[in-house]
């Protein structure tokens, strides 16, 4: 890697803009880093589709990004995640970070009871992820996981703290509320935008895991170790790269971030 | 057309599953008929996508059925049909017709006011291919359109006759109640799957404009006016085809059709 490596940007990929709330949270404790944001919004979404495709989509994201020099991947997509990070870390030398395992270990550091509650789109909840690496750290925990497809499209209708996305909670979160779970992951990129109305309708005993917060302290730690942290940097980069037309994304972004972003490009990959 | 067109194959194609509220229509009213369906799974949903990519997909969707020797085409897809289906009817010569102009030409039949709503998804209103269509037809008429994002994955969630939905529906048509709508074309291929909520929701006064009947009727007249219907057939062929794995559409066909298909075939596109 060039010496000035530190200087090259963090590459995000997600499927669509989900991934923006770990953009966000990059932004806000890593600010000096330069960023560089892939949405798929052309093949979104990916918790629908199966693993070979998912991985396929994830191997051209990656190659697209290191073609901009980026110096280390977040995949911060659970999906993608889940079907593809174990296998795209093999294919390519640079460092490359999912948003499962950083969600885990908060979840583990966090709970009492070692009872888990894990949610997600039905990609990634299907695969099973979240519930192997569970166990596979802790092996006496207790697991328990749905999917919550209605979520996406309420985060994205920006019902964020309606009823009616609290009922859907109610009606999604009922079984593992009931299996006493102390802790719930939020196993996909959308669902800390609707975490008060998920506080509400979990309680107070439980303590919520956003991975996008997990995430961002694993890229933290990443760059630490391997001297990587950017050096002070007053007018960071913020790229946005999307494969379909870039304006369903700015609305988005600007629901999501709360501002306009200036710089999105469509490619295509 | 070679003289054996007529036991050719009737191409459907949608985004994803959508679509096969038509196939089911079609299979029902024209028994004897050979149907091929082709479900973009891999690249849906098209509602939220651009125009130019909708219309790239459609194109290769259509070049795929060709191959397969289709008598017809039926875009069974709202999106694809807005955005796509004046280009793909020029590019080939076979007929082909979409889902927006049947259900344009019902409303209109049923309209006693002329004060008509349309609900579909993003890309389908934001095209604003129903109100153009309706206005070409009768200049007169006052039309209202609302996008319902929520309502693709409430019916693929199976909750069609849940308070959830019906408050949901609620919301979406509250607005063109108001307007005293006495027609409400359901312009997006899932939608008929939660029609008895939405009956009940617009209430007795509102004529529900169910686009795979209208389709339906569509392609009868043509294949009548060609000469192409098809002959007798006791055992006609259903052959489907989609473009990400054949378990989650197996799973939703079971919903959609309440019948196991047996015959679903992966294919790149």
């Amino acid at each position: 890697m060039s010496p000035g490596a530190s200087n090259n940007p963090i590459g995000i990929f997600d499927s669509g803009i989900g991934g923006l709330t770990v953009f966000r949270e990059v932004a806000s404790i890593l600010p000096n880093e330069n960023l560089l944001y892939l949405g798929d919004t052309a093949r979104v979404p990916y918790g629908t589709k199966s693993a070979a495709t998912v991985l396929r989509y994830a191997l051209q994201n990656v190659r697209f990004l290191l073609e901009k020099n980026v110096k280390m991947v977040v995949v911060a997509c659970n999906t993608a995640s889940a079907f593809a990070l174990a296998e795209v870390q093999k294919q390519f030398e640079i460092p490359i970070i999912g948003v499962i395992e950083p969600g885990v270990t908060g979840a583990l550091k966090m709970t009492r009871s070692r009872r888990i509650g894990v949610i997600g789109t039905e990609g990634t909840i299907s695969s099973g992820a979240y519930t192997q690496s569970l166990l596979a750290k802790s092996p006496s925990a207790f697991v328990t996981s749905v999917a919550c497809p209605l979520f996406v499209p309420l985060v994205e209708e920006g019902w964020w703290e309606t009823r009616i996305t609290e009922e859907i909670a109610q009606t999604y979160l009922g079984g593992m509320l009931k299996e006493k779970i102390d802790t719930l992951i939020l196993g996909c990129t959308h669902y800390p935008l609707i975490k008060q109305t998920l506080r509400k309708v979990a309680g107070g005993a439980v303590t919520l895991i956003d991975s996008a917060e997990e995430t961002t302290r694993a890229v933290s730690t990443l760059l630490t170790g391997k001297n990587l942290l950017a050096p002070e940097n007053k007018n960071p980069g913020r790229v946005f790269f999307v494969t379909d037309s870039p304006e369903r994304f700015q609305k988005m972004a600007d629901l999501f971030l709360k501002q306009d972003l200036k710089d999105v490009r469509h490619v295509e990959i």
